[in-house]
C-alpha cells in the first residue's frame, strides 16, 4: 500500500519530547520516575489520543495505547520507552514509541483501520531495571527491593507516581495474546552506518550475564613487602581484566565482554590493594555458547587467585536470556525494506531493549535505523532526519504486511 | 660501658604515649597537627624536661631536646616521629623518639654525659608530608600550597598551631653541623622476624619514585562495541598494572614497584571505560637503577598505549633519592649488636624515613627491630617488649662508641 507516515509531524513530536527533560549543556536526562519521565508521560499519552487512540497505565507503569483493528484479533504491537540515562540523547526509545503513534496517526489520516488493532506501549524504565516489560513477560523478580531506585526511593512510590501499583503489578502480566511485537529504536553502534545501510534487520537481542567479583587480597606496605611475598588484588583484577578481554577476542564467535567497573581498597599509592571489586559483561546470541563462555570466567578467576595467591569469589548479578526475532517478521521487514529501496543489513542487538522481554512471549522483530558514529547514551547520539522517517515507513509497512500475515509459533 | 636502659621506664612511655590517639576499635590515631599530635607534643616535651633536656620547636615545628655533652662539639642526634597514619601502631615513630629520650634519661641517671651533646628530634609530619625532616635538610618545597592538609587546612595554620611558623620555615634548615644521626624504628617489613634477628642495621634507605598515570579511553557500549573497534582504558591499565608487576619481578635487582590506587570513570557496569588514573610507587636503593627503571615504566606506557589504541600520559608526582647509611655508623652498630649478643642482619630500608632526609646533611644510620609479620601503619602492629629494649639498648651503646669517633664525610 503506498502510504507514508507525515515525516515533519514525526520530528517535530520528537523535538517536542526531547524538549522535556533537555540539558543546557546538550543531551536529555529523562530518568524514569522523575518528574521529567512523568511529565513525558502526560505528553505521550495526550498525543495518543490527539492520533485516535485509547490508553491506560498497567500495575507496571507501562503506558498502553490502543486502536481498535476492522476484527477481533490479537493485537500487533509496537512500541518502546522514553526514559532515559543521566546523559542521553533524543532518539533511544523515543525513535520507537514516536513512530509507533505516528503509525497510528497516519492510518488515521487516512480514515484506514487494520484487522488487527495495534497497541503502541511505552515501557517502564527500560534503561535501568527493564520492570515494565519484565512485567508484562512474567519476568519479574518478586522482591521489591530488586527495583529500589539508586536515589534510595522505593518502587512502589515510583510505580504509584506514574500511575502504576506494585501490589498489583502481577496484572501487568500479559495475557491477551500479541500478534507480533516489533520495535523500532537506533542502533547504538556502527555497523549500519559503516555499511551505508539505512535498515537493520535484527536477529535477534543477544542474551547477558553481569558477574561480580570479589578479590580478597592482603594490605601491606609497598616499599617493605618484597615482590614474591605479596597477594595483590589489584594485580588480581587486572589479570582477571587481561583474561576476560583476551576470551572474547580469542574465542571464535561473536561475542562481547567487558570490565568497565572496579574499585580497589584502600585504593591508596603506598599500599598494596587489600580488596578489589569488579563487574564483568558478557554478551552472545547464543545461549549455550553464553553458558560455556560463563564458565570459562569461573576457570579464569580460580587460575588468577591461585596465581595471585588471592581469594576471588564470583557471582551472577544479572542473567538474560537471548531472544531471536521471528523469522517470518525479518523476512517481513526485508522484504518492506527492499519495496522502499531502502539498503538494509541483518545483525544481532548487542544492547538490551524491551523486545527481548516481550519477545518471550509474542513473536518479535526490531528495525534499526543508524547511529551516528555508533553514539548513543550521550547527547552527541544522532540519528538524521531521513532515517527516522526510514525507519518509521518501515514500521508501517511491516505492520500492513503483518496484518496479512499468519505466523507460526 | 655496661649500661643499660630503664626498660620498665621505656615501655611505660610507650603504652602512655598510645593513649593519646587510642582508638576504641584498636590501633592509634594521631595524624600531624591534630588535637592529639599537639597532645603528644606537649607531653613529649614534658618528658625531655623530666629527663633533663631542654627543648624548643623550630619553625617547622620540629621539637629538638638537647642535653648538653663535656666538650663543645657538634650533636650526636637521634629521634623519630610522632605522628601516625589515621590507623597506625603505637611503635612507628614513637619507639625511636622515647628510646632516644630513655638514652639520655639512662645517662642522667648514672650522672652521665657525653663528649658531644645530644638531641632527640621529633619531626613534624613524616607520615604524610615529611615536611620537618625536609625543612631541616633544606629539601622543603617553596610553595606552601604542597603542603594542604587532606582536610584542606593550611601548613600556615597546621605550623602555628604547633609552635612553628611557615614565614619563618628557611630557619629550620640546619646550619649547626650534626656529628652523626641514628634513628631506631621497627622495621615494618617482615626480613627481621623470618630470619630470627633482633636488630636490623640498615644500609640505607631506598629512593622512590612516585607516578601519575593518566589514561585517555574512549567510553563507549558494553553491548555494542566490537572488540576490535575499543579504547578501552580499564584494559589498558590492566596491562599496565601487569607490566610493572613484571618489571620489578623480573628485572635483576632487589627493587619494589607497586600500582596501589587507581580510579575508572565512568566506572559503570555496561561502559567502557573513558579514563583510568593510577599511581606507580618504585622504590630502589640504587639511584642509577631507579633511573633505568623509571625510563623502563615510561617505555611500558608507550606500548600499551600504542597495543590498546589508548593515549597515555605519565608525570614523576614524587622523586626522593635513596640515602646510604654511613659505613662507620653501620660498623658500630655492628660492633655493639655482637657485643650485646644479639643476632643482626643488614639491609635497606624500603619506608622513607626521617633519616632519609637528616642523612643528606649529616652521617646517618638506622636500627630496625623486628615487626610481627611485617605489619606496620595497622592496630595489629606489634614489637615485643624484648626486642623494643634490646634497640633501645643498642641505641645507648652506638652513642657511647659514636662518642669516641670522628665519622670521615
Amino acid at each position: 500500500m503506498n502510504l507514508n507516515i507525515n515525516g515533519d509531524r514525526l520530528l517535530a513530536n520528537l523535538e517536542t519530547l526531547a524538549e522535556i527533560g533537555k540539558l543546557p549543556g546538550g543531551g536529555v536526562c529523562r530518568l524514569a520516575f522523575s518528574f521529567e519521565d512523568r511529565a513525558a508521560r502526560q505528553w505521550v499519552r495526550s498525543r495518543m489520543t490527539q492520533a485516535g487512540m485509547t490508553s491506560h497505565t498497567d500495575a507496571a507503569g507501562n503506558i498502553i495505547g490502543r486502536y481498535d483493528g476492522l476484527g477481533s484479533l490479537p493485537a500487533l504491537a509496537t512500541g518502546s520507552h522514553i526514559d532515559t540515562v543521566a546523559i542521553g540523547g533524543k532518539y533511544d526509545g523515543a525513535l520507537g514509541v514516536l513512530a509507533g503513534i505516528e503509525l497510528v496517526e497516519t492510518l488515521r489520516d487516512n480514515h484506514l483501520r487494520l484487522q488487527h488493532p495495534i497497541e503502541v506501549m511505552v515501557f517502564s524504565d527500560e534503561e535501568r531495571s527493564v520492570i515494565g516489560s519484565k512485567a508484562m513477560a512474567g519476568e519479574l523478580s518478586a522482591s521489591p527491593e530488586v527495583y529500589v531506585r539508586a536515589d534510595g526511593r522505593a518502587i512502589q512510590t515510583c510505580l504509584a507516581q506514574v500511575g502504576g501499583a506494585w501490589e498489583a503489578i502481577a496484572t501487568a502480566q500479559r495475557t491477551g495474546k500479541i500478534a507480533a511485537f516489533v520495535e523500532l529504536h537506533v542502533e547504538q553502534g556502527g555497523i549500519l552506518e559503516e555499511l551505508g545501510a539505512a535498515i537493520g534487520i535484527v536477529t535477534g537481542v543477544v542474551g547477558q550475564y553481569r558477574f561480580s567479583v570479589q578479590i580478597e587480597g592482603c594490605a601491606n606496605h609497598a616499599g617493605t613487602t618484597p615482590m614474591n611475598r605479596r597477594r595483590d588484588a589489584l594485580l588480581a583484577a587486572a589479570q582477571v581484566i587481561l583474561a576476560v578481554n583476551q576470551l572474547a577476542v580469542e574465542t571464535p564467535g561473536d561475542q562481547v565482554a567487558t570490565v568497565g567497573h572496579l574499585t580497589v581498597s584502600p585504593n591508596a599509592t603506598n599500599t598494596i590493594a587489600q580488596t578489589t571489586h569488579l563487574h564483568i559483561d558478557l554478551r552472545d546470541l547464543n545461549e549455550p555458547h553464553l553458558e560455556t563462555l560463563a564458565q570459562a570466567l569461573v576457570e579464569i578467576c580460580d587460575r588468577v587467585a591461585a596465581d595471585t595467591n588471592t581469594e576471588i569469589a564470583i557471582n551472577p548479578m544479572l542473567h538474560i536470556r537471548p531472544t531471536l526475532a521471528h523469522p517470518q517478521i525479518m523476512a517481513v521487514i526485508e522484504q518492506v525494506s527492499a519495496e522502499l529501496n531502502l539498503r538494509h543489513h541483518k545483525l544481532p542487538s548487542r544492547a538490551g531493549h524491551d523486545a527481548q522481554e516481550i519477545g518471550r512471549i509474542a513473536p518479535m522483530g526490531m528495525i534499526f535505523v543508524p547511529s551516528q558514529a555508533g553514539i548513543s547514551h550521550s547527547a552527541a547520539e544522532f540519528t538524521s532526519e531521513l532515517e527516522c522517517i526510514q525507519g518509521a515507513n518501515v514500521l508501517l509497512q511491516t505492520f500492513l504486511q503483518l496484518d496479512h500475515l499468519c505466523l507460526e509459533n
